[in-house]
């Protein structure tokens, strides 16, 4: 029994391969988070925990898919930095983009009594995605920066605005009325006046965002005779809530672009 | 602080709309399922209980996107079939793709308890996925039956192999040299002459795959003041282990592709 | 000498197929023809020269690709339909889309001296071009429809426009406000009152536009002994100016989406 | 008379954006041109008259199409390269590719009669095309050391051919199997053995092709009281045949690719 007479149908798939010689990006979503947030109680304006959960997958996604170099995390989303000569499923745009989002789903749901061990977990969460192909590093650099100062945005403005709701009584629709139109400056001294923050002072992960990528990090190998420590540097994936707009961590981490 | 200077790496982003009027098939995969159903202690040839893990999957699948109007199960694969005037995601391929795959991961670990409560789940599962669109009913038909012969063929082809390594100590080796080059119908009698096995009375389940759809069910509403039982047809998902190749399923539920 | 240092950079092309089993319409259109007619001294609203120019070129596309088996025409646009079953350059996008445009736009500048055997021809006149696949009978029907609608539309308001600036000396500003807001009904009424032109007399190559396509035609084979005329049906591709949005041309001619 | 019943038929065309900030290149070929040179009767292997027409058409595309840098022909094809920032028709892929393949064949057919004014074309002329994407500088300068490779490699087999074919009375099949497996430095001694050609003093339009793009030429803008020539430099689309694969072009021309 062949099924020769069916396989025609095989035809209509699409090839999707991506440009040859661009960063890969996939950035992922999680889909209806405000909902699943609610539910599963998370803190306002940012949960440490939620967040570190997401950090565990991304460094997950990296020990398992070698190409991705950089990725980077705020909130529910979380973009891959796949290197630009990957060839990672022949660069199949489908292959990629639906393995790194089943990918990061699974470690979410699987490491999350790791991360809330007394909360079990309400819906079940899933993130939507999309590739993009940039060009150069100048585009791939201004992606990452078009996501942190993304995060600074939000992150500023959801300090206040939770402020304002949880501990001055504010209404959401009052919170809204008095953040609209603020600016920056006025949004840090709203924050440092009504309730004593130096918003630069707040923890970085929640300002920054987070990056995780492979750095070279010393390690002793073993002792001399005499036991002194023999060090080497190796590579290991890291998370770090750096800026990554500037050129100074870029220049300090020069193999994570050349690669 | 805007976030305009940034912001052009959006254009990069690509259109992605799937052609209108065209039914939209997304076939999911298990990556590396071999090495995690050999991890987990699958059952050779087939796990029931992992079918029925998948096939949960599904119902839930059909109850969150309701724009599926049929899914189709074998091992470790599942296509899902959105109605043609579908305008889910408005029809873009990532987001359609995506958020199936992830969806269908998160149930896939989160239900794992429920289906193996004495197994931890080892390893970590997740799936490929890909989206192909058939223009007409009659191609929409002919895919089905395309994954139902293979589906055919696979277990046909499992089931010999397994006898032969679980009850008559072949090496794999010994077993693949037996079955080359064998048809149907020498598969079918050496099932029966050494194993005793009529190879049609085999479980649906290993032979047909899943079915999973809304079919119309008859239900009890209320009763009469006499006690009669008053009755409706409502939709409901169900998973059924029919024959898709044929004329008869198609005439039985013609809603299905009307819709 | 081998070229195979370089060759990676054929690795960039992208394979561009169409679905299978869609009608594929390429629909080609003057590029600044507005300036071309000018220059060129068309006739105002229609010159019926450059609309056999424009046919004549679509009659010489039918005979040399095949697989097209209708085409639609009207002022500087042309769409032409492949059968759905088309393998025309394997389907590919790219191919099919510049060999069209380009032996269109070949044949219009050869053929310019058989139209306007008077005219040196002013400029060089170039068309952009663009594929759609339409799934089923209907959508391509339906395209056709569109065509034909715009084709009515705007020569009515044409037809008005040049009425008012060529005989009753408005300016083109003065013509434009006077047709503002106008619907059919008023215009058909503003060309009998004021031009005594009673519009559904006007020619049909300027209302309905133009359709080629391969027709049955009775030809005289032989003659026998007795002087009786043989005949037999062969197809011919023919100009012809009919409607296409009601159902009565395509049950006269139901080979073309039958094919 | 609205058009809205049909107008839902647009949304079946696709956005065929290109990716921004890389090279586009549009590479045109011949279609059937073995059999129009036959009919034509151009020179073998080389018509210099039918290559300037080629180059001719090519300088009118750099003087319309703005956004062309550069160009690259070798027989009956030809690359145009538009500038990385281009945003030709919103880069969109359809427009692009139909635009420049129309222009050029218009082009062609009109300019004819200039440089064969004793022929009477014979045939149509038409060309395919494709468009391809290139990321960086270095993958676009290799794309040009591909097609002019390719251009030599041709060339030199040609000239042996048709040598060996019109003045050594060698049939075409003879000649091939001479040919067969033969290396450049084989060929290079049989031209020079057997028709004393020394191949390097072919006319390098042969040998290597012909580029068209913007130079910096100095022209005499007025003359001083004096009588002394005041110069500037001025861009001017010139052809040229030089060699595109070595450093040195591309150092006496930086404007070309820092465009």
């Amino acid at each position: 029994m062949a099924n020769s007479k069916y396989e025609y149908v095989k035809s209509f798939e699409v090839v999707d391969k991506l440009l040859p010689n661009t960063w890969i990006v996939v950035r992922i979503d999680g889909r209806n988070f405000h909902r699943f947030s609610d539910e599963n109680e998370f803190n306002k304006p940012n949960d440490v925990q939620a967040l570190n959960l997401m950090n565990s997958c991304a460094v997950a996604m990296l020990e398992e898919f070698t190409d991705i170099i950089f990725s980077y995390g705020v909130s529910d989303e979380y973009s891959f930095i796949f290197k630009r000569t990957s060839q990672f499923y022949e660069r199949r745009a489908s292959k990629i983009l639906s393995t790194t989002v089943s990918l990061f789903t699974a470690n979410y749901v699987k490491k999350w009594k790791e991360f809330f061990p007394q909360k079990e977990m309400r819906l079940t969460p899933s993130f939507d995605g999309r590739v993009v192909c940039y060009p150069s590093n100048v585009n791939l650099r201004d992606y990452l920066a078009w996501r942190q100062v993304d995060c600074h945005i939000n992150n500023q403005y959801n300090t206040c605005f939770w402020m304002l709701v949880l501990n001055k009584d504010k209404t959401k629709k009052e919170a809204q009325d008095i953040l609209k139109g603020t600016q920056t400056q006025d949004k840090n001294e709203l924050l440092f006046q009504q309730f004593n923050i130096n918003y630069s002072n707040l923890p970085a992960i929640f300002r920054k965002g987070s990056c995780v990528f492979k750095d070279k990090v010393e390690e002793i190998v073993k002792h001399t005779e005499r036991g002194d420590p023999v060090k080497r540097l190796r590579k290991k994936v890291v998370v770090s809530h750096c800026d990554v707009i500037g050129d100074r961590f870029w220049k300090d981490h020069p193999w994570i672009l050349d690669e």
